[in-house]
């Protein structure tokens, strides 16, 4: 044996263990030499115990602890004893052990970064060093935290009835909309596996083969350029039942969140969850995952401006599916010109024109648009929005999406600006978002596009519109948002083959090209495919949500930065020209 | 809604459900017209239920009926009735359900095979026909049977307060034994992720973050000419542990596969298991996965013969780590000449430059070779193997490990020849090999090679060996063997920076491709790392001998052909040049 081995973890010992002899394994976070006694803090996962040692009884043990250093991994045995001076911030902080013998197990040179909750060590340093930054106790939380909301999936779907399965990682390339990230074929050069996107078709393909309650934590992969808040790979608990409706999807994942709400945090989380439509969520809140845990409306002023003398209303009003609404920014009237010239930049990058805006102020009007409004067109204004006096309106006006994606962005920069996101920062919000538009159209691609995935079921009131107004054809899907996030998705599936070639249509996918990308889904749907349809849960964000954390880098233990790299490792690298070889492939220059 | 919604599964149903009116979804398994009677068998992953129609009674019923074929989705609804003639061949087989309503809910054309659990459709069509293949009863066991030891592994990991983590499938390419999958860069062309072999090194970075025990069941990949028993990605269950002794992850692991077998087979397993190092099962079994379902010994008769006159003998008794060994085939003295000849042969697949034989049969011995041993060599040959009346004993003399290696491959063969792998089918075996060498030598690259991998730990009281005789040291390693496969491998690892860096000398990689390869690795080990180590065990070959199949394919969702194709969406395949040009390669003509 190189060591002793541990008895007891560092967070295990208690008053009850008073007088037992005793081992702890772990690395030193911090060691004093008062001269009369030397302590040193060995930590582990489980926690921090103080061991002492008393120079004056034992000379060589207090000499050779002189080498200690933090970070030195230890075996230390002696006796537990109270303390003098009780720690009450730490479950062992009554007691310590007086150090009988230890040895240094391994040392360590001095870390880059100290190992404490709160280092001012940059990102990039400590993702060089994840085996450093890692020890830190806050993150250990996390992960633990982490492997809790496993356990709770784990046995939540197994109660449920639900199989688990492993669908491949090694796939066929399908791209429709994100990239695949591509993997050489040695066997068969010039072809390629493409990791897959999601499980999506093979959770499917499991239902028509009559596994009717299917779940996995998987990994996707995405080659797209990152956000804040995307990884390349990505964890997803993705879920499928068959003779089901929608309604059993969202009954589920109700009571799993609710379970792991529970389990984790202790909180009680009320079910169901309001369920709204994407036509609700986007005129109410400008968004299609709006943020609950806060107000801030919005008001749709169409029918009081729409024959104003305001060219910019009436122009808007006019076009096809076009809207004036607003923002009421409670008590913002006291804005600054050059915030009110931040915001209008701000509504610029979500496409808006430009942005118009009312403040109400010591009982009078103050707005560049004023003039052109009649005093009743303004009073109704006023009604319509439930203004009062210290009230500033930001008003828009533009085909309704835009129109109101640009004021819901304007609703999320307000709460943050006057303090809402902080004082909501502990709560949480849940609801569904249903009835999204299944396609919308791309005009780059000059064709429509699905906006969950082809493989989405639409509206059964909504199968006439198919072929004359295909646009305003909804979609059976369902969004499960938190505070704000998008943290699961899902549809009813197409189960027949005539609607799926229809679909398929729709995107503009010749028949050749259906058959040469999704054949066998099509084939497979011939066979007495059942009525399906499932969700995918974003593990990663679920537990960033559950850590109070809004970096995903926090929550995942080896990730990559936003330009893909894994600093730790240094992937991607160059690799040798024999590999390439093997592959049938070559740089090009 | 587009059908009714099951009451109860097609498993369900029992005598107490008599006269209770219920509803069940599922796939046409069969459809009988009697003319007074009509019946059909409905089936799902639960079980099957006969439902019947009487023309008589409900004419309109009858003539929908007519339009029902083999595989077709129903919903139908009635009264739960006991049968008349009941089949105590299924569960559900007292009752059958008295069709009051029913609909098609899907179409299914003539399937290419019969979803029967005795198909003869041979395995390509099968594979590419999955969703068909996978509804068959005998494959959906496997896969609930898969699913109930996911379940077990989750259970008992986290009851040993083991952390499940996810390490990354876009990793760095560090090939060492087999070929890396690769996946080009988009964003830094010209270098390339590499999906992982195995989560090695993340896991162990995992033990110097302090995360003392981890588990993770996660795809591996290997791009390798694979065997009938070998897939390019396949799973493992991966385990490290931290401050522990090679004991504990025995003991560990022998309590898990003892739970796994109790949980999904119903069988006792003993534990601990038997022991035994590599030397014992070569010298022995000729294997360092013996199958011990059987005992067929090798005896060792190097002293016996190697001053006899036969020069096969003296000549390889001569050599460095010569040997002389024999298998004694019971019962097989009656082999004929061409028997004889063939397994000549298939000794030499296995390397034996020849293979020499003696049988003893009616007192006498027959023997090319008896006229080269004197009559007191005979014997001893006798006495050693046992020998008796009626026996076939097989002899190989070589360098020690071939010659055991032919004489392992042998034993096999006669076991199967003689109907000793039949007798054994049901049993199981468990054991453990330790102490594999820690190095092989390998002609081709005229270096050593790391036998397990290089992360591996030397025996402590073989490291005087290290610098004059390496070929000759023990690692501490562990290989778990069940009825000769290896279902599990592991080791305790190098914590040290200086010992990894003398095991990256010993295997010919100079400082400059250590530190490019294994740079973060020896790093990490310069901060403390603990003593640890750990076990992979493959969930594949579990799950196998679990549901006993031999073919690997029976128990993996969407596996692939030994070349590597997926049979069922045709991947790998081609892609458009535009994805190949984003991510800076080409095709090589």
């Amino acid at each position: 044996m190189l060591f002793r081995k541990r008895t007891h973890t560092c967070g295990e010992l208690r008053a009850e263990h008073s007088d037992s002899t005793v081992t702890i394994n772990g690395w030193v976070q911090s060691h004093r030499n008062m001269g009369g006694l030397m302590f040193i803090d060995l930590r582990d996962r489980y926690g921090i115990t103080q061991a002492v040692i008393l120079p004056e009884s034992a000379p060589e043990l207090a000499e050779k602890a002189k080498e200690i250093r933090s970070e030195f991994v230890l075996w230390i045995s002696g006796k537990v004893r109270m303390r003098e001076n009780p720690n009450k911030t730490i479950p062992t902080g009554l007691i310590e052990i007086l150090v009988e013998e230890f040895e240094i197990i391994n040392k360590s040179e001095v870390p880059p970064f100290e190992i404490t909750p709160d280092t001012k060590a940059g990102e990039e340093l400590r993702l060089t060093y994840r085996y450093l930054d890692m020890r830190r106790p806050d993150l250990q939380k996390k992960f633990i935290l982490r492997n809790k909301l496993y356990q709770t999936t784990h046995a939540y779907f197994a109660e449920h009835n639900f199989l688990e399965f492993e669908t491949p990682i090694l796939t066929k390339s399908t791209p429709e909309g994100a990239r695949d990230y591509l993997v050489p074929s040695r066997v068969h050069k010039g072809n390629f596996y493409a990791l897959p996107q999601s499980p999506q078709l093979y959770k499917q393909i499991l239902m028509m083969s009559g596994f009717d309650r299917y779940m996995q934590i998987v990994k996707c992969f995405r080659d797209e350029d990152l956000r804040a808040d995307r990884q390349p790979e990505f964890t997803q608990i993705d879920v499928e039942m068959s003779f089901i409706e929608q309604e059993d999807i969202l009954t589920l994942a109700e009571n799993f969140i609710a379970r792991a709400w529970k389990e984790i945090l202790g909180i009680e989380v009320q079910t169901p969850f309001r369920r709204m439509t994407f036509k609700e969520a986007m005129t109410r809140y400008g968004s299609d995952k709006p943020d609950l845990r806060y107000d801030l409306e919005l008001t749709d002023i169409t029918h009081v401006v729409k024959e104003s003398g305001f060219s910019v209303f009436t122009t808007a009003a006019s076009k096809k599916d076009g809207r004036i609404a607003l923002l009421n920014a409670k008590g913002c009237a006291d804005f600054s010109r050059k915030q009110l010239d931040e915001l209008t930049d701000y509504a610029k990058k979500y496409g808006a024109g430009g942005l118009a805006w009312i403040k109400f102020i010591d009982g009078t009007i103050n707005s560049p648009i004023a003039k052109f409004l009649t005093e009743e067109e303004m009073n109704a204004i006023f009604l319509n929005s439930k203004a009062v006096d210290g009230d500033l309106l930001l008003i828009a006006a533009d085909e309704w999406e835009r129109c109101f994606t640009v004021l819901g962005a304007l609703r999320t920069e307000i709460a943050r600006r006057i303090g809402i996101l902080d004082q909501v920062k502990n709560s949480f919000s849940f609801h569904w978002v249903v009835e999204f538009p299944l396609l919308e159209y791309s005009p780059e691609e000059n064709r429509y596009v699905a906006r969950h995935h082809p493989f989405t079921a639409p509206m059964i009131e909504d199968l006439p519109l198919l072929d004359a107004s295909p646009e305003y054809v909804r979609a059976q899907t369902h969004d499960l948002i938190i505070n704000g996030y998008e943290v699961a998705g899902g549809s009813i599936r197409i189960h027949q083959n005539m609607v799926q070639q229809r679909m398929f249509d729709l995107i503009g996918l010749t028949k050749e090209e259906a058959d040469q990308k999704f054949g066998f889904l099509l084939n497979a749907l011939k066979f007495g495919a059942p009525p399906h349809g499932g969700i995918a849960f974003g593990f990663d964000r679920l537990v960033m949500l559950l850590a109070g954390t809004d970096n995903i880098r926090e929550v995942i233990a080896f990730p990559k930065t936003t330009s893909a790299l894994s600093l730790m490792d240094g992937c991607p690298s160059e690799v040798v020209d024999s590999q390439l070889r093997e592959l049938g492939i070559a740089l090009r220059k």
